[in-house]
Parts: structure tokens; sequence; C-alpha cells
């Protein structure tokens, strides 16, 4: 007879991003005539750019044509595009990596909810209180988080994140093996600077913690100093692995690719206490059970490190970001409390009169007919707040900043 | 303190195809004036259809436009893919699918790694002998496949494929929770006709155990009546899983996309004996761990299923299977015993006079320059045989065949 996985049935079928669906269909057939204006979830609007599509429609030829065309790629990436990573996104930040370091893949995603298959399911895991779901989830289902007891995971430590603690979690004040970092943060906008990054990399050298380190949003770090790569950290090879993603940074969402680096030094304990490469571990997982990303794909990430590349999603940034300005000085204007939207593409808004995330949903969505994303569902600790994306058109962003201010208090 | 994964270390460093491309390199280096022909590793050399090669141009070109650009598509694939699968690779085979019960990867690896995720660790597991590697150390990594004595796990069970049995197993003399099939059959060449399947969906049936089904080369079938897929024996939909792949039906190794079927009639247990939707608990793996395939890829795929795309997928597979014809005919001439080719792109080949597949792989190469792939790679019962695969340019599988005529014995 064979057995589920019942970890899965301690998943609760409430998606936030369903439940936030079936809320506007049903807004839509009362109000058909409405037009509603989501800054709900974090997809981008903007087309790739142009050295993208031309290096993607030059490898479509190239696959057409015997002599050009390339089957099976290395599982972990063509080494055109790893050498540009490398040079482009770590070498000017004072980091060296080796080839061998960086792993392509189809997104971040992938990588931060696969990552747990080269981890013992007996770790401690501590996440931050809101967090992005997939960290969770992807425990949940390997039975590392435990189990559910009134919305808390008996396996998770969650670092609080508030306004007494401008959103940046204390260290855990218990040990943990395992700890989800994410700058900058999605969903809450905010950015650690090197101080405060170096206190967690020097807690997981001492407790020899691995640090999984998310920095999809690097791209929109505006402010120097703020360090874009967790490796800008002395140490943190040590320590950690960072996920890095095409999506956001140049329109990659819909075309799939990132990348993952697993630092040659980072190695983790057996239970007799052997130390074991987690690059190795991580490189055989992908063989198994991955046969690498794209050509095309590939060359058109690699695009965006050329001169004109550079340029366009330097444009598409900025882009996003003056839209993140506008949203953050309509909020100030009207005296609410708003958060991020300076190095990151999202705004962590505190909700009026102490109301409910979902409540507040519900009042944005009729009364504004603007789509944000009730904060509840990143954690406990986002009960009061919304997460509003920058990745709208910019006519879009403004039009709903115009109807907010109408009826906002 | 972070432990690692320790099934991981249980796995051997020796990675069949690393140690090929070892004794190539050295042979090459002795002999740099020679000209090395691979009939080994299964990568394809045509260059991809040219229908699909336009519909990516084109979606290439949507995706610089604001108007026709897409974001995050769905996480199980956009519905003009799975609408052409279903009414072009089920329909005429009189198997219905609804939408929701096919789920677009990017690619059978990854979904054949993949799928233990969603059953227990503590399930039994039977693969042939000879078997495809991944079927086997994905489970290692899960835990599922026990511990290795001798070269043979502790939790699998073994159905040794042979020439007494046809190399076509036997059903399990003792209970087996999940069964992995794959036909056509790599590596073996050969095809399971309808009977022979229903046997297996009849014992998986009677035993609530589940079917992994891979397809990956039903492409390649040329006999009337041999099922493309394991949907067209009845039962099949309640103890099935099926995978399909674009790698080999129309050159997509490089490209990545394949697709996986899960119906909503199968169903397994929990321990308590509820029973639970495989195809829901797929779901939700795919939702959290995966973020769908590239759009472009998509549009790729969904081209081979327009007249010209089907013309022009046919024309390749014929061009592969001449090239099978052509080996099995050389093969067959010298007196060797010869397997598989007729409805697969790989052969199967008894090593001359009882010598392993390593010095034969050996002689192949040091006295006709053809590299092969040693039997015993693919499991204990592989040992005396050798694969070849149909996948090579027509000119250098002729030459190679020239060669092998020359000294075979």
């Amino acid at each position: 007879m064979a057995i589920v996985n019942e970890n899965f049935l301690k998943l609760s079928d409430n998606y936030l991003f369903s439940e936030i669906a079936k809320r506007v269909k049903a807004f839509k057939e009362s109000y058909p005539d409405r037009s509603v204006i989501s800054l709900g979830i974090g997809d981008v609007t903007q087309p790739l750019p142009k050295a993208s599509l031309d290096a993607m429609s030059r490898a479509v030829e190239e696959m057409g044509d015997i002599t050009t065309f390339r089957g099976y790629g290395p599982e972990h990436g063509y080494d055109f595009l790893i050498d540009s990573i490398i040079s482009n996104d770590y070498l000017p930040r004072g980091v060296e990596l080796s080839p061998s370091e960086v792993f392509i893949s189809d997104g971040a995603k992938s990588d931060c909810g696969n990552i747990g298959d080269i981890l013992s399911v007996n770790n401690s895991v501590a996440v931050t209180d809101p967090v992005y779901p997939v960290y969770v989830d992807s425990n949940v289902m390997s039975g590392r988080a435990g189990s559910n007891m009134n919305g808390v995971w008996s396996n998770l430590v969650y670092m609080t994140c508030n306004i007494e603690n401008h959103f940046k979690p204390s260290l855990p004040k218990r040990h943990v093996d395992i700890i989800y970092l994410c700058y900058p943060n999605n969903p809450m906008g905010v950015v650690l600077n090197k101080e405060e990054l170096k206190e967690w990399v020097d807690y997981a050298l001492e407790n020899d913690s691995v640090i999984l380190y998310d920095a999809a949003y690097e791209a929109y770090i505006q402010d120097e100093g703020i360090p874009h790569s967790i490796y800008e950290i002395e140490g943190a090879k040590r320590c950690a692995i960072e996920f890095r993603s095409f999506s956001k940074t140049a329109g990659f969402t819909g075309v799939r690719c990132g990348y993952t680096v697993v630092p040659e030094e980072l190695t983790a304990s057996t239970s007799d206490a052997r130390r074991v490469s987690l690059n190795k571990l991580w490189n055989r997982r992908q063989c198994t059970k991955f046969n690498g990303t794209s050509y095309i794909t590939q060359r058109g990430a690699e695009a965006i490190y050329t001169e004109q590349g550079k340029e366009q999603v330097r444009n598409i940034i900025n882009y996003y970001m003056s839209n993140a300005m506008l949203m953050r000085n309509v909020f100030e204007e009207l005296g609410a409390n708003v958060y991020g939207g300076e190095n990151a593409p999202y705004l962590w808004l505190k909700t009026p009169d102490g109301i409910s995330s979902w409540d507040f949903f519900d009042h944005m969505l009729y009364e504004a007919n603007v789509v944000v994303t009730p904060g509840i569902g990143f954690g406990p600790s986002g009960e009061g707040f919304v997460r509003l994306t920058a990745f709208g058109r910019k006519e879009n962003c403004s039009e709903a900043m115009n109807r907010i201010k109408k009826w906002f208090r």
C-alpha cells in the first residue's frame, strides 16, 4: 500500500494568493464596470531588456542549425553565464568565486524550495515573521517544521519583525541550525547594513549554523554601503548559501532563470562530526534531479551583463523604484506609517486604526478598487500590515495612488 | 550545528558518465589524431523542428512588447500547451484527461527526481535491473533506498531483466508500494505490449501500489498496438503517474520541457488508511517549489503539435530510427546478440565471449574508436552488455558501424 508524504497534509489549503484571487473575482462580478488595479502580486510588467531579447533570438537561430545546435548543457549552467555573473555581480564588490561555486537554475524559488534536500530533516530552522511562505512550506513538506499548533510550527523559531525593531530580526535566543534571511526583504522592503548582516554571519560561525540568504531583490538597492551579497561580510563563505534571481532584476519571471552560490569552503556536519562540503552535495542533487536551464534562457541572462544590457536593466529598475518613491510620498503625505520601498520594490504599510490586514484589503478593494497583499499572509506578525509592490505600470500606480488619496484617512 | 542529509553520503562518487568522459579523455590524449565517435550519451544531434523555432522567435518578440509581455505563468503550465498535449498525445489513443491532470515542467528528469517528495520515505520501491540511475539515486537521497551492501540497496526490490525473460521484468514476488517502469526502455530499448503492461496495472491495483511510468521515448514506437501511454490500459488512472518529455521527441534536451500526468482518480493512503489525491499533493509541491516553465519554451513545445510541427518531428524520429536500423542490421550480420532499437532509440548489445562491460567499452574505444555505454553502469544485470544510442548524425553512425565491422568477431 503506497503511503503519501503525510507532512503535506499539515499544510493549509488556503494559499494567500488564491484567497486574494477569489475575493477580487467576487468583487469584479459584483462591480463589473470598475477597473481594479493590482499592487498585490509581485510580478513585473515591463518588457525584457532589448539586449536579452536579441541574445535569445540569436540563440533560437543557433538551435535551428546543425553546426550550432546545443543539446544537454552542463547541469550547473554554461560557463559563459557563470563567468559573467562572477565578474559583474561579485568581483566589483570584492567577492571572488570560482565557477564551480555558482549553480544556474530555473529560478530562486526552485532553489530555495529544493535546498532542504541536502540538509538533515532534524535541523532546527529560524525564519523571520513575516516571511516569504516558500521557506516555511518547503520545510513543512520535508517534515522539518514539526507540527502546527494555532498557526505556529513546533520546530520553527520565529524571529519577530515589527515597528519596534524596525522590522529587523534579533538573533535567536536558542540555538538554530538553519537560518533563512531575505534582503532586500520580501515582504517588508527593508535592508540590512553591513554591521547588521555581520551579526548574523558571526552568529552562524559561532553556532555552526547555515544561513540561506535570499538576495533576489539586490538589484533594487539604492544606498551605497548596503551589501548586495552576504559574501561581502568576512567569513560568510564558511556559513552561507546565497540565492539570486533574474526575475525581478531583468523581468525574467516568465523566462525562468536564477542562480545559487554554494562556496567550496562551506561545510556542515555529519552526526558523528565529520565535515561535508555542501557544494558537493548540491552538485550531486542538481546532477540527479535537474538537467540544466534552457540554453536560450542562459544566453538571455548573459546579455544583461553587456554594456547595453546593464543600461537597460538600470532603466527598468529606476522605473519601478520611481513607482516606489511615488507610493511612499503619497503615504507619507497622508500621515500613514509606511516602511520599505527605498532599497526594495516592496512597501510595508501599517493599516490605519489598527484594523486587520484582511479588513484593510477589503476596504482598499471596495473603496479604492486597489488590490494589496494582506500582511497576515506572511505570518502572524504581518497582522495589521499590507504589502504593496512597485512592479506595476507607472500610469496604474499613479492612478491607484490618486484613488487611495481620496479616501485614506 | 547544521547536519547534512547523510543519505547523500551513501551515494558513490563514480557516476557512469563521468567515468566514461575520463576514459575518453585519456584515450584522446594518447591518440590525438584518432577521431572518436560517440554512441554513448543519449543526447540528440539534429536541430529543433522549424515550427518550434518560429514559435520561439515569435514568443521572444512578444516578451519585448509591453502589450504582449508575460510575467509569471501558471505553475502547472499554460493551457495552450496542456490542451495541445491532451488533444494530440492522449485523445487519439482513447485517453481523456482534464487540464488539471497535466503538469508542464522543465523536463522529465526533474519530475522523476522530485516525485518522491509526495510519497512517504517508508514505501518499498521496485526498479528494474538494469535501470535509469535517476530512479535509484533520488530514492537514496530521500532515504527510501535504505543502505547499500555490495552495490545492492536494502529497501529496493530489483526486477532482473535478462536474455531469458527478454529483458521484461517479472512481477515482484514480495509486495511493493512504488514501481518504476520505463517503456520504451532506457537502457534496454525494449517495449511492453498491452497485455504485458496490463499485468503491471492489475498488480498495482491489487496491491494498492503506485506505478511511476516514464514514457520519455514513446515517440519512437513504430509497431501498431504497442501502448504509448499507460493510460491506454484500463484502471491505470487509479494507479499510475506518467512522465513525458519533449527532449527526445523534438530535440528539446537543451531547451528543457516535459510534462507529468497525475490523474484526479489517483489516490494513495495515509498511515490511518484515509485516501489522499496525489494530484493535489503534486500541485501543492509544484506551486511551492517550482515557478513554471519558460513561456518561450512552452510556445516552442506547442508548435510541435501543428501540422508542420508533426511532420518535422516525424522526420527527426525517422532519421534516428534509420540509424537504429542500420546499427541493428550490422550487428545481426555480425552474428552479435543485439536487442532493442526497433521501437526505441537504444540498442542493447551482448558483449562477445562474455567479456565485461568495461572491457568491451575499452575494446570499442581503442580498436574502433567508438564510445558506448557499459551496461554495468545501469545495474548489476547490465554486466556483459553495452548500450548504443541512435541519436548521432547518420554519417557518424555509419562510419562507426564500418569501424566496428572490421574488428568485431
